[in-house]
């Protein structure tokens, strides 16, 4: 770890700035916004998996009684002519000439009420002609599987596909000689893991409101994790230009990726289009698990090879990830971090996105690490195991460090893998003896964070406040990150700072929130934009003193001579430039746009202690350590709640959570009701470590949090059941079922 | 006239931004923001003029069922112990020990419904003491009037006061020597003159919805000319740092001066911050009229003696304005404006600021200026007659021009007084033959025109869009003029251009939009924003090409290699740049925050035939023509509509329009009925001609337009009166009951 640097307000831990609006019901979320005249919008939905749509009569629906209007894919005509990729992402928000999932937006309604807009739904007359569905990746990939899309033909092949094909793409990453590498293995272990589609389980449905003026231009209030990125594609839906599309991010309850696309938005400006009215949509839960963008299901095969010592010599996965019902999983991601933790000579990952009759997956924090890690770090505690090597060692002997050569294509500079490892060994939790029954797994997890563009502005009142405003919603704790980052850079009190995220006319582009991009990113343009405020302020101090700019500092939030230049006055404070400012050129401002190089890649190690009752199947998760190198933790309670957060999902990924259709494909279980998710009393406190090995690509050190912490939970708890079990676990969720089933497995085998 | 450029887009007419907006009904104004759980305002005002407020019992009110809150003036205590003009301030937004004019606020409730807001209004107890009320200047100015303000002691004067007074202060402007020049004078004329107290008569009522959070932040949305100083000015009513209230302005239905300060909002606010709800406060026309701020009413004494030739020697003026309940009448602005026209050795002008009890007054299209110019225009008119010169002629003769050293200060630079006149004269109208009963009135009006803080910011799409945004409340054509000056200095079509009028938390300052300052002082930050835009994208074509950024030229919308310097690659056009933005560095931004010097003063000439009809004493006018220097008219059509909005106007001013109190100082006309603006049958087509002589301090010459339209009808009207009636008429609004009294006085005296 390296050395601390003592920073005046980077790294306390002052109240957040959107709590108490929050806790008092105050701030306003994606379904809070109402305008003069509102309708409500309602959708309907495909009731099979798969189907010709032969016909869609509105007629009855347009004469119910307060509807204003109905909306189907021929209000989108222009998006078919578009590109593959426009038309796709059109059909899967209201579905051309078939519907592709159980839930499949088929048309909308705007009605004076929701309940006249309901009936409108209800009144519309869909005839469909069914085709066989294909539920999983595994079956899609087979020669007489049901196809899709017949303009679908597999990319990244070594030669031509000839016919259309559910394997939309095939992609490989390689590094030295895999053959070559299994021959000097002493040790080889080859796996098959599945995952379940799983959802992020975000409390606040997708819900908007959208303006449609008779100008041509537009407004929309949602909760996104990007209302840039939702003004694009919005716009392209609606054939206009981003310009006269202003998107408003309202306060988000929850994202995890799920908000970084739109599914509602298009749909309800069109309806404001043809009724000249705003609308608003809001999804229903049932509505939010069937048609919104859950996590690739996977089915994932891990072979590695390791010497006696326990060097690795050699690393394959072929990873199969269902996309849903258009292209687009995240395999790369997952083919990416799967090995990186190693520094290992012989890799070869080959990733296949298949599409399958399940709603098109959308990202969800580490898009695509948390399946392939599992998979991977599962075999990888079974070698430990095999070679009889504590698995943190295991991990040391082979882990990456500053200069290793990634597989994925960077060669790594200063990152905290080895120090995440040396302090898992050394932790308390580590150290407790285990009871019967009981099981520790340890799991490393990785995600290489994100970077691209954003744009800051900051602002100085006559009252000398610093206004920050940048376009990156806050959907972990930017706008204390953002603050912490302004004060420390200006010098100036935390409590004197506040950060806006402005509406996409207001401010500069900021890429959508996610991939743990945005501290890193908007961070860097804020504190770029505060840099062009110091000189600023160093150019209002010299003017008032009759000096050249570069015989003024900026220190303590105050300007003062250089040494050894003598002025008549006090140093001048952020205060006094700011009342002066009308005196001295006008409004103290300053800016900064960028697209950020260089985010530290961030790794963490996981370990939890179980105890599973082999009479009942059921988990109980003992204790649980996040160990994560955040690189500079800017706000450290935001960094622990991100590892706490992520742990709590991992484990309800491990244990419970799966999407679960019917042989018709139909989902079986869209509520929280069914669809279980942890709650306080499934969970023990999650013990945190956060590790500091500052990214030397931004000012502050910082990496980017958000994602890796959801990565390792997986795996490790995956090893800890199995080895309470003395039996390998390939199959998420490790439910009470399948945990019985593998017992009677293992018995019948051993019998 | 200097010679035309050639510009591109400037002084095009192309379609208003806002148009379709508004005439569709789809604009949101001051009225039309919702919030959830919002509640409704009403204000409890005073009955009486002037009377001790004994006790305020508001416990009934709060019994009422539905009402949540009742605010006094106790609930702004701080503002008593802050500065004086902080109290004044504050009492004027709510009484304290008295009220001080029919319709003050006394009280505010806020209830579920407006209904239940009136019973809880109405259920307020107030125990008044009635005091003796001064209804008009020169009565309040007298030793035994009723004194408003205990506190106040006339300010100005050459010893100091010992007692308190109702006139606030003394102002003095003096050039040359007076006495000397009426010395030389061979004819001198002095008159008194009195106008009424009129209101700007803005369509939309004041409105406010404010939401105070448990935080301490608060929002306000209001309909205002600018949003910035409402934040200041309520956030230091309400004792918060400005930087923690966010304010956005609503689109404006008219302000004319008059929603340049605050009424609701800290009630609102208050009453907000009491329930935990957001609270809307909207104004009743009655209470508009009875409770804003109209201009003055004054009493003006002119003296003014020219030689035989028509050189005027000397310009006297004694102009005693109304300030209405508390100091800060326009009485300064007017003593500057008065004679700006003239190039005259000796002036002395003495201004007093008077209190009586009407609603303190607000700003007024050239706030001051119709007023006094009124008088002395028509002084000048009379010596004209007198001397046997044509009107134009004899201010010709006396006119400013560059060089002219203003008795208010500065020296001109580049000015269009003359040719405004040169321009009057040949114009059709003035060939005119009159009939009988007819007569013309020729008068001159001028305005210095504001510069002020501004800031702007400027955003290029993706697409290639160009996003202006600023802080300057759009009243009179401010986004289209931005747009057009933003256009030509990109040099991109009009249509890829929006601005914004953002939010207190999204831009920079910028100050209020008034005295003509937004095209001017806004504008120029748009452009150097625009300047900076360019800078930045000959910077991304130049890293593009590999080049130095000077070798890089912007033209046409395009980024060149200069002569000499050859690329393989075609020019960069915007859109290449912006498409590539995020490859050459991310988003494309540029701004500006400046204090803009230099506004150029903006001179014009009226002239109208009317035709009065001496049985009635009905005044008709036959034709009105406004010629006005714009320096460069941005967009032609809005300056037009500047020039006869104010024009009709001014007719009203002239002919109708006066506030009516009865004995008790109870306000007689409080509507559109009984307080009469002309509407289109009492007017003609307003003639216009622009004259455009750039002002030097502005890279397109931009003066401002919309202060001085208003300033020279009052005279133009007055004097075509007294030319057909022949007699001087002195009073306004010279409404049909003034005219016959007018008549039967000189009938009487020449008996």
């Amino acid at each position: 770890m390296s050395e601390a640097i003592d920073y005046q307000y980077i790294g306390t831990r002052p109240v957040r700035p959107d709590g108490i609006e929050k806790v008092t019901g105050r701030a306003k979320f994606g379904a809070d916004e109402m305008l003069p005249g509102m309708l409500h919008g309602k959708v309907l939905r495909s009731p099979h998996a798969h189907a010709r749509v032969l016909s869609v009569d509105t007629s009855e629906a347009e004469q119910i009684p307060g509807v204003l209007a109905v909306v189907t894919s021929a209000d989108f005509e222009h998006t078919r002519t578009g590109s593959p990729g426009l038309k796709r992402f059109a059909e899967n928000l209201i579905a051309g000439e078939k519907v592709l999932y159980h839930g499949h937006a088929v048309a909308a309604v705007a009605a004076l009420t929701s309940t006249a807009a309901q009936a409108g739904v209800d009144a519309i007359r869909v005839e469909y002609e069914p085709i066989e569905s294909v539920m999983d990746a595994l079956d899609a990939m087979r020669e007489d599987a049901p196809i899709l899309h017949n303009d679908m033909f597999t990319a990244g092949l070594d030669s031509e596909p000839t016919k259309p094909s559910n394997i939309s793409r095939k992609q490989t990453i390689a590094k030295g000689d895999i053959q070559q590498g299994f021959k000097e293995a002493d040790y080889v272990i080859k796996r098959v893991f599945t995952t379940p589609m799983v959802h992020q389980g975000y409390i606040e449905p997708h819900a908007c409101t959208a303006n449609f003026q008779e100008n041509g231009k537009a407004t929309v209030w949602c909760c996104t994790q990007g209302h840039f990125d939702v003004r694009n594609s919005t716009a392209r839906m609606m054939g206009m230009d981003m310009g006269d599309l202003k998107v408003t991010a309202s306060e988000i309850g929850g994202g995890f990726g799920g908000k970084t696309t739109i599914y509602l938005e298009p749909l309800a400006l069109k309806l404001s289009q043809k009724t000249r009215r705003p609308v608003r949509m809001v999804m229903s839960r049932d509505e939010v698990f069937r048609a919104t963008g859950p996590a690739s299901g996977s089915v994932n095969t891990i072979k590695i090879g390791c010497k006696k010592d326990g060097t690795i010599t050699a690393m394959y996965a072929h990873l199969v990830y269902e996309a849903g019902a258009y292209p687009g999983s995240p395999v790369g991601a997952g083919s990416m971090c799967i090995f990186a933790p190693y520094d290992v000579e012989n890799i070869l990952i080959e990733g296949f996105d298949v599409v399958v009759n399940r709603p098109r997956v959308a990202a969800y924090r580490a898009p695509g690490a948390p399946q392939s890690m599992y998979a991977g770090e599962s075999v990888i505690d079974e070698l430990a195991e095999l070679i009889g090597m504590d698995p943190i060692d295991f991990r040391l002997k082979n882990a990456a460090t500053e200069g290793t050569q990634a597989a994925y294509g960077p060669r790594f500079q200063a990152i905290g893998l080895r120090e995440c490892l040396e302090a898992a060994k050394v932790h308390p939790n580590y150290q407790r003896e285990l009871q019967k029954d009981e099981g520790r797994g340890v799991a490393v997890g990785f995600w290489f964070n994100g970077g691209n563009q954003s744009s800051a502005e900051v602002h100085i009142t006559d009252s000398g406040m610093v206004m920050v405003v940048e376009g990156s919603p806050d959907i972990g704790g930017s706008r204390a990150s953002m603050a912490l980052m302004a004060a420390e850079t200006l010098q100036v009190p935390y409590d004197r700072v506040r950060v806006n995220i402005a509406d996409t006319d207001s401010t500069g582009y900021c890429a959508t929130t996610g991939g743990s991009r945005t501290t890193f990113a908007t961070g860097l343009a804020v504190v770029k934009a505060c840099e062009s405020v110091i000189a600023e302020l160093r150019a209002r101090a010299a003017r008032t003193w009759g000096l050249d700019v570069d015989q003024v500092e900026w220190r303590d939030g105050t300007a003062f001579p250089v040494p050894g230049v003598n002025v008549e006055t006090d140093p001048l404070t952020l205060r006094n430039l700011a009342r002066g400012a009308a005196r001295t050129g006008g409004p103290i401002s300053g800016r900064a746009s960028l697209n950020a190089q260089g985010p530290g890649p961030a790794f963490s190690v996981n370990m939890s202690d179980v105890r599973v009752d082999r009479e009942t199947g059921s988990v109980t998760v003992l204790n649980f350590t996040s160990i994560q190198d955040a690189g500079t933790a800017i706000h450290p309670d935001y960094v622990e709640g991100q590892m706490q957060g992520g742990a709590v999902q991992g484990i309800g990924w491990a244990l419970n959570e799966e999407y679960i259709y019917d042989e018709q494909g139909i989902l079986d279980n869209p509520g929280f009701l069914d669809y279980r998710i942890p709650v306080c009393s499934d969970v023990p406190m999650i013990d945190t470590q956060i590790v500091e090995v500052p990214n030397p690509n931004h000012p502050y050190g910082v990496r980017g949090c958000g994602e890796t912490p959801i990565v390792a939970p997986l795996a490790a708890i995956g090893n800890a059941v199995s080895r309470s079990l003395g039996i390998r676990m390939t199959e998420l969720p490790m439910s009470p079922p399948k945990v019985l089933e593998a017992i009677a497995n293992h018995d019948k085998n051993a019998s």
